[in-house]
């Protein structure tokens, strides 16, 4: 599984030198930074997580800049020995960034990168993945197939949900949660629930007139309520996917107490961040329940899952991999590439961090700009005109 | 999984006594057979496939009614069987009957009942399920972390595939092609290309329809492209589902040559019939191409598979549970009992078999017809009016 290219980029040219922490999925990124006089160096320890030594010896005493990864710890040490290599901008491969101490990259002067704007479509699209793996029992079928134990159909085998005409509660309707709220409507015709402090306003406009054009199709339409509590949804729901953003509110969002009033038969659906969900108690809910399914990409101890849920028939649970696709891991590379170049460069910073588009497209010129500095303002970056 | 109800309905005042050969999902028409005078046995063999011999046995010597399974073999030998013990009234819990030899029913006038009607939606997403999971590739990365072999996030790890913007194929776009074919344009904003011996000029209009709807929305549009030809599919689609009727002309429509034609990264989906792939050059192909990958619910012997294929990692296999939602399954045991009580009560045949909602209200009372005879004009069978 891990890092399939293993390679040293070494270009004689170059007159910077960027690491990479990990070999990243398309080559692209490297082909960008090449152009541009970079020797790029990386790493081919097999390791899965690197630890801060481990960097620090990757960035020596010559480095321009360093793409990383989310399982690093860039704070006050990897940023000192950074600048002491003369090393200026730093991008995660990744549009979070609860690795980074920005203070203390503020402090050394160097630029955090992220990588935004790639990764709502894939995200949402795995959260439909789980939903309709764990509707139609998928890997549980999977595994008594190869099995063997398949004698022949019979009525009962794996019965599980129809969505057509079931409710989808949304909690968090923001960009990830509005998309994969739409695949679920216009996909499998479901009717939305959904809880979030603010209105979404452009959700619930598009599902009205979504409505109104399967009516003039005769067909019915489907419906939207914006539920006064989170407990309405977790009530009324069939499938309840979480999206919301991790902190002290939303710790063990979904409890004991809340997954005891979901219905008997709900799915949950989590690729949000581990520590939303208390994993014990849906161990223990995902037991007493058979019926009750869960798809779940991200997990409390991650990478560790809690005792007995390794165990669960009833449990659809794959490695954090929402953001897993060809086109986003490439457009990830590609951006957390061009925020280090583009900082080494003086490049000012782009307008838009989420309309990344002019980034990606092969056919045109790339923007001389940096696609997405976080600590732009506290740096004092220009931002791009264009 | 087999036969979680394991029960004998005995109505005293039962004039009438019909069997089922399985126990069925739901207890609803359990109910309606009982409340009309009927004495309902439910076999409780453990035994997935009974035999012609175990069926005679249990139809002994008076039996009006049977309610029998696709696995079961109806000809000559359980007709006249039937006929002997009084009975006239046959009903598979299935849509297909390539298990019963309508001419022998015919023959001892016995009628035969299918259950259409409430099997599209439950088929067509179980057929978006095989894909979505293969897309992302949710079987294998559920096995990875149960084996404990998750360490972190790796930028390689699972890598699939974003539907969005990718071209989906139908091949065969009658009822359930058409379904599955929207909820991939509608829920993943896929662009269709089909192949069918007839035009699908209602799937083409709704497409144009929505394509401009998005349009209004500002949103980019969806097309779609009927192929002359099915290699024309098989080379430009991403997603590939197969949806034909199985006969001589669709036996081994996916084979060796067909197979290479196809995108090396292509996802292939079969929930209509086994025969209809070469199994075992499918096998080959899944082995040559690690990253071209299959969902399947059938199999070319059932309910066996082609060696090698249960070793595949870029394979989901499922076993023939395209219509396993609880409400179909529901539907399906009620329409069977219905076709088998209407018969025996001389009610006449209903007007569209696809149409069966008043069958399933569970809020109104039940049409005084049979829901679905398929020799109704070879027995002379009045049409309902209603």
């Amino acid at each position: 599984m891990a890092n399939p290219i293993s390679i040293q980029v070494w270009n004689p040219s170059g007159k910077y030198r960027v690491v990479s922490t990990k070999s990243m999925p398309g080559t692209r990124w490297i082909r960008l930074l090449t152009d541009q006089d970079c020797r790029v160096e990386i790493c081919t320890e097999k390791k899965t997580i690197l630890s801060v030594d481990d960097i620090v010896a990757l960035i020596g005493d010559r480095c321009d800049g360093v793409i990383g990864q989310l399982t690093e710890d860039w704070g006050e040490s990897l940023f000192s020995a950074l600048k002491r290599a003369g090393g200026t901008a730093f991008s995660n491969m990744a549009v979070g960034y609860n690795n980074v101490d920005v203070s203390a990259a503020n402090k050394y002067g160097v630029a955090v990168g992220n990588t935004p704007g790639v990764l709502t479509e894939t995200t949402a699209e795995l959260a439909a993945s789980l939903s309709l793996a764990a509707a139609r029992r998928i890997v549980e079928a999977d595994q008594f197939m190869r099995a063997g134990l398949y004698d022949g159909w019979l009525p009962h085998l794996f019965v599980g949900n129809l969505l057509k005409g079931q409710t989808v509660g949304v909690i968090g309707a923001g960009r990830i949660g509005s998309a994969y709220a739409r695949m679920m409507i216009e996909g499998f015709k479901m009717n939305l629930i959904y809880y979030d402090l603010y209105q979404s306003t452009r959700l619930e406009k598009f599902v009205t007139a979504y409505g109104q054009f399967l009516q003039a199709n005769g067909e019915p339409p489907v419906t939207w309520t914006r539920a006064a509590t989170m407990e309405d949804v977790l009530r009324e729901a069939d499938v309840i996917s979480l999206h919301p953003v991790l902190d002290k509110t939303t710790y063990h969002l979904i409890n004991k107490e809340r997954l005891a009033i979901m219905k008997k038969e709900a799915i949950l659906v989590n690729a949000s961040r581990g520590p939303v969900i208390d994993e014990a108690a849906l161990v223990e809910h995902l037991k007493a329940n058979p019926m009750f399914r869960v798809g779940l990409d991200v997990f409390e101890d991650e990478p560790r899952m809690k005792p007995g849920l390794a165990e669960q028939k009833n449990a659809v649970i794959v490695p954090h991999i929402a953001s897993a696709s060809k086109w986003t891991r490439e457009g990830m590379a590609t951006l957390a590439a061009l925020n280090v170049l583009g900082k080494i460069k003086g490049y000012p910073v782009w307008g838009d961090p989420n309309r990344v588009d002019k980034f990606l497209d092969e056919k045109s010129p790339v923007p001389a700009a940096c696609p997405s500095i976080v600590n732009a303002k506290q740096l004092g970056l220009p931002v791009s005109k264009l």
